[in-house]
């Protein structure tokens, strides 16, 4: 029957659009999944009873393998709530087509990203904005830089780089990941000095958002995870102004 | 005393967060603009209904000005409606600057933004997303082509460019967009041989997504604005895939 698409934005259980709670609560059968995006702890019993209805949690597998999610949507009207945006990642467009391949009808419910929030909050202008990446948990054997580089050809043309931390296994430390950078720029050297802003909880009342040289953020309480960092380019000098209420 | 600026998201009055409303309700004052971004005809007058509250339409003039909002700040709780995810104009980054420097305690809603909407209703992943631009509408003696350049860089380096198209005077065409387009690659011959997406009311219900090769787009109805066009970089399989759904 259908497939909606709903995003629940980047925080907290109304974080969520007023049409995505009534899209919501037209629906038969709710999942929801929160390996793509961390958000609030509880935030989804909360959202459970705003919306009058059971959410069922479904794992990476789950909503990959997509035969539970589209079994469903073939004779129900089926949500599919995501952290964030949804589209962002792979998977939903991958989940989208196939339904549509099955002659399922969907939609979509847009809602706010970390991407723009993260810009925004920091003051930094988003048409400066370059590719975004994201900094993976080193293992032994699997130890790569391409995230790196991005950065660094962004930090050429000038533009800022949104530095999505990995939360696969667990959420990666800010510190890590800074830590991360610094060990690769000691061996390809491409970026030269460089700042970071450091933004925790994006969204939240615990919101912290710190800014300096790499070196001396290691040193400074710089909140709790989930972390998102960005790496500035060149600053025009409302951006420097912003960026300064978050110095250290 | 404080200021709040509120998101209103993408597109109707329902698609600001269940707390941007919360907020509203509790705000003494509320001002909205609407010039940095569309949205849907008569959608304010609705949230307004929403909301319980009025809701003082301002202009460029009054918003950049800055006065109006920090003086009525500084004595009460305020609330400016922004289209879209707040902070993305400089006018924003400016204006809580501003209240922040006289003691007004700000704070932020966030909601949908045209930039991470538009690459996921194409399909088109997020990580290859680069620096976003405007194009303008050109007028005698005024003819810029740094956004034309803006995507032949972004396209050298196989990422998608978002292009947003001219609001001020009045919604520019995808037609005018994809003609001036056309025309700046007859001079400068960067882009060569390419294809183009064009968006017509994000969000809506009336949303049209349309895909191919530009002088193929400028003989189709391409809907209504406001418009976004994307222009696609190195494409995955998968977002060939998902283009093609869209194609002529």
């Amino acid at each position: 029957m259908s497939l909606l698409l709903i995003g629940m934005g980047i925080w907290g259980e109304k974080d969520i659009s007023l049409r995505g709670l009534e899209e919501l609560k037209g629906c038969d059968v709710v999942f929801a999944e929160q390996y793509t995006g961390s958000r609030e702890p509880n935030s989804l019993k909360r959202l459970e009873k705003l919306a009058g209805k059971k959410i069922i949690l479904i794992g990476r597998e789950e909503v990959e393998g997509e035969e539970k999610i589209l079994k469903a949507a073939l004779s129900k009207r089926v949500a599919l709530l995501v952290p964030g945006d949804p589209l962002i990642s792979t998977t939903h467009i991958s989940l989208k087509l196939s339904a549509e391949k099955r002659g399922i009808e969907t939609s979509i419910v847009h809602s706010s990203s970390i991407l723009t929030a993260a810009i925004g909050e920091c003051g930094l202008q988003v048409y400066k904005l370059g590719k975004p990446c994201t900094l993976a948990l080193w293992s032994k054997g699997y130890e790569p830089t391409s995230s790196y580089d991005v950065i660094a050809e962004n930090r050429e043309r000038g533009l800022h780089s949104v530095v999505f931390l990995d939360i696969k296994e667990r959420c990666m430390e800010a510190k890590e990941a800074l830590e991360q950078l610094l060990g690769v720029e000691k061996e390809k050297k491409r970026l030269g000095e460089f700042h970071a802003v450091v933004l925790s909880r994006v969204g939240s009342r615990e919101q912290k958002i710190t800014y300096g040289e790499p070196e001396a953020l290691l040193k400074k309480q710089l909140g709790k995870p989930p972390f998102i960092i960005v790496i500035p380019g060149k600053l025009h000098f409302m951006e420097e102004e912003a960026l300064q209420r978050f110095g250290i």
